[in-house]
């Protein structure tokens, strides 16, 4: 096992740099691989093993792996461990040179941690499972079940795709010349607008900061982001307008209810004003909106697609928040010339979005369980959010800032200075709980304070526990920080 | 109305002229828009309405709708009629503008024929809904239901993803080196293959006829198409190896069981043969089977993924050919690296896979009933395919040449000269039987003589009288061919 070798780097690495130790493991493995004293397709040792040789803590090693996944050099397989990724058989294709290094920012993988602030997605305790075998039931004894069965429409299941046209009609958001088009979600919807939409080098206008999975779909496409910063009430209209007229974007992604990762909302005002500078600038807006449904408190504001009247916002929306996130189905309604197009896209991407589930959702939602889960849930997440607010007003360090949401999954906070969230997370996750560090969601640059805390997932008592946790770890490092500062202040 | 107006072109169709009745309606209406006399938006009448008002038959006004619509002149929509394209609400964004002519492909909608031989998918009769239903309330009862629910892994729903990854061990086709990884279905496996792997401009070799999907697919991405002309025994391997090494394509595609449209199927020695050429040309192989489990006859060949010890072939298989094509699933096998990637290319663009179908066919499958499923269809598809076979060496006009497939869902029809297989489909719809044309599965160039039937969907009396219609049009058509000729021959 050339994997003994690694007794040598131990003394390399030095527990007392300012160089978390997970980075110099990083480092130093990276530069085995560049160096090719490890070989393409190469079994690295398990992190548990690994730790153990080192005399590190197991997310250190879990921390080092990651980043060299995030770099392309190795490649992790669950149950199977991590390998030096490239290379070819002898005359075969070589994949590491077919294959770009990737630009895909990957969350890292911290679901074994017991109080896990980091998936925005429902809670899995809530997940009213009698009424979804109902529902499924409701979908085997219907008339319709083999059409269901059989190959379908790219614009989704009929009587689906009719009901949410007519429930958007009810609701005043949709007009004469839209269009309905259901997709996988709205990770999908907004992959098909990119497609159908941008060529590389095309801008695209987008809240700073946003979630990772916008960056990676827009990045992948080899476009440039023009991030607009956000603040507690979400973007700035006239900082959007002069962006809009500055970069001439291709469009605009606006999430504007309880907005990932920030949980801002976005005021009537804002709506109009920014509608208006979209407008001007002749930008369409994409409005994503998964999480609208999810109000805790407050009033609803109107949808920008129902305050534009020009035919230039597209609205996303989708089941996975509010209902089941496993099963994915979500929608766009937009102008009928561009959601003509994504119909095309969408058929040559996958033909049809799968409809099995695209029936059960509509049993689920046309028999009403929908709008009673949905009850459930708010009542769920007003109480969970209160926690999360009233825990970190009482266990986070003086002078910590964080959002007020109304709604939705997210809250964002920001540690002062010299605090670093990302480097912090080894020891939260050492003492059990997670969230994820503010550079995964930064698109120009990243405060190194900020990190999201995702609340929907976890019961009061357990995000009461998880942030007095934090609370602590946070004040230590301040306390240290200070000490650190004090004697070289004392000498001046 | 301004489509009172349409009155006037009626004397400008030429009955008797060369150029079929549709494409001069078509060009027609495409002259008005491109004129500006229709607008954007504008409403066109309903075909049945139009072909009144014109004396036409509805089919040829269909015909040329569709043809409107493939130049992305109009849009057409269920229940809401046919608008002309492009255009915006003053002040608002011109959609019209910032979209591409669409590239794509649409067959005709010909579910309305009472005979079609259009679409390549199972037969609704056969599906087993007593078994499917059990397969679902199996799942609704077990114990991970709230995981299935929950958001899930980009690579699939694990228990699915073990359970083929295990199959494809014990059937010989998966390396040590390989891995798995689910996508809804095949067409979106192409999908992400071509995202993770092709540039604009790039090659792609692939076989030439093959079907519309993988044609659009391809187009979209701006990648040439280099084509290589179909045998009755698949594609050749020296013309492969010689287009390999001349356009040193990205990949080459290549379905070798029940090709789509021909129905051939690539002997043991030719995929040995092409594997030489790939591996010598460094070109990776995407082994597309979706039919590969539909042999009605002869012996099974050996997959070139099985066959191929080098790592460079990537397998495609799917559930949806074989049992119900309304659930979206999907598999690739391949070279970890490849997967790797791919599986990062999945969750950009859309997480990952609805995970109720996959538990569902993960029952099915399971639980014995996809096989005995299988053994029904391999049954009638052998019966549908004897008869398909046997009513066209009675029926068609001798000289007639079709493939003879030994499973799959298609055949392949080249008729002799003069026939031209689109112009003459309006006149079997009129007798309500349907077909698609050579032209939607050309890549270099179309036979206007060739056609595509897809005999899985219909019980052997329909094939037998479908084929009877086929074979009285196209002897007709002949036989007034020979004699327009005639005279003229008599003067010489």
């Amino acid at each position: 096992m050339v994997w003994l070798g690694w007794m040598v780097f131990s003394p390399g690495l030095e527990h007392e740099s300012e160089i978390p130790l997970y980075r110099q493991l990083y480092e130093r493995i990276a530069a085995k691989i560049r160096s090719r004293e490890l070989n393409a397709g190469e079994r690295l040792p398990a992190t548990r093993e690994l730790a153990g040789q080192l005399g590190l803590n197991r997310t250190t090693v879990s921390a080092a792996y990651e980043l060299l996944e995030s770099a392309g050099l190795i490649s992790g397989h669950v149950g199977r461990g991590s390998f030096v990724a490239g290379g070819a058989a002898p005359g075969g294709v070589d994949w590491g040179a077919m294959l770009d290094p990737s630009r895909t920012w990957r969350a890292p993988q911290t679901a074994i941690d017991p109080i896990s602030f980091v998936m925005s997605r429902p809670s899995r305790d809530l997940f009213p499972l009698d009424d979804f075998r109902s529902a499924c039931e409701a979908v085997l004894h219907r008339a319709d079940l083999a059409d269901i069965l059989q190959l379908g429409s790219p614009s989704g299941y009929e009587p689906l795709r009719r009901y949410l046209l007519a429930q958007a009609r009810a609701e005043g958001i949709a007009s004469p010349e839209d269009d309905l088009l259901i997709a996988n979600g709205c990770q999908q919807a907004l992959d098909l607008i990119g497609r159908v939409l941008l060529r590389p080098g095309d801008t695209v206008a987008i809240e700073d900061p946003t979630y990772p999975g916008l960056k990676n779909l827009l990045g992948g496409m080899g476009v440039r982001l023009a991030g607009i910063p956000m603040g507690s009430d979400g973007l700035d209209p006239a900082q959007a307008a002069r962006v809009l007229e500055r970069d001439r974007p291709r469009f605009l992604v606006v999430t504007p209810n309880f907005q990932n990762p920030t949980g801002a909302t976005l005021p009537l005002a804002a709506r109009r004003a920014l509608l208006d500078a979209a407008r001007a600038a002749k930008v369409p807006v994409v409005e994503n909106d998964p999480y609208g449904h999810l109000r805790y408190e407050g009033e609803e504001v109107p949808a920008l697609k129902s305050l534009d009247d020009r035919g230039g916002t597209v609205l996303l929306r989708s089941f996975s928040k509010v209902s089941f996130p496993g099963l994915r189905v979500g929608w766009m309604l937009g102008p009928k010339p561009l959601i003509d197009r994504l119909r095309q896209a969408k058929e040559t991407a996958d033909l049809h979005t799968d409809q099995l589930s695209q029936a059960v959702l509509l049993e689920f939602a046309e028999s009403g369980r929908l709008e009673q889960h949905l009850g459930r849930v708010r009542a769920a997440g007003a109480e969970r959010l209160r926690a999360l607010l009233d825990a970190c007003a009482r266990r986070l360090p003086a002078g910590t800032r964080f959002t007020r949401p109304q709604g939705g999954m997210n809250l964002w906070v920001r540690l002062t200075e010299p605090l670093d969230a990302e480097s912090l997370l080894p020891r939260a996750q050492k003492q059990g709980v997670a969230y994820l560090p503010g550079r995964y969601f930064a698109v120009a640059q990243a405060e190194p304070g900020s990190l999201r805390l995702s609340f929907a997932g976890l019961p009061p008592d357990e995000i009461a526990a998880g942030i007095a946790v934090l609370g602590q770890i946070f004040s230590e490092e301040l306390e240290n920080a200070a000490r650190a500062v004090e004697p070289a202040s004392a000498m001046v």
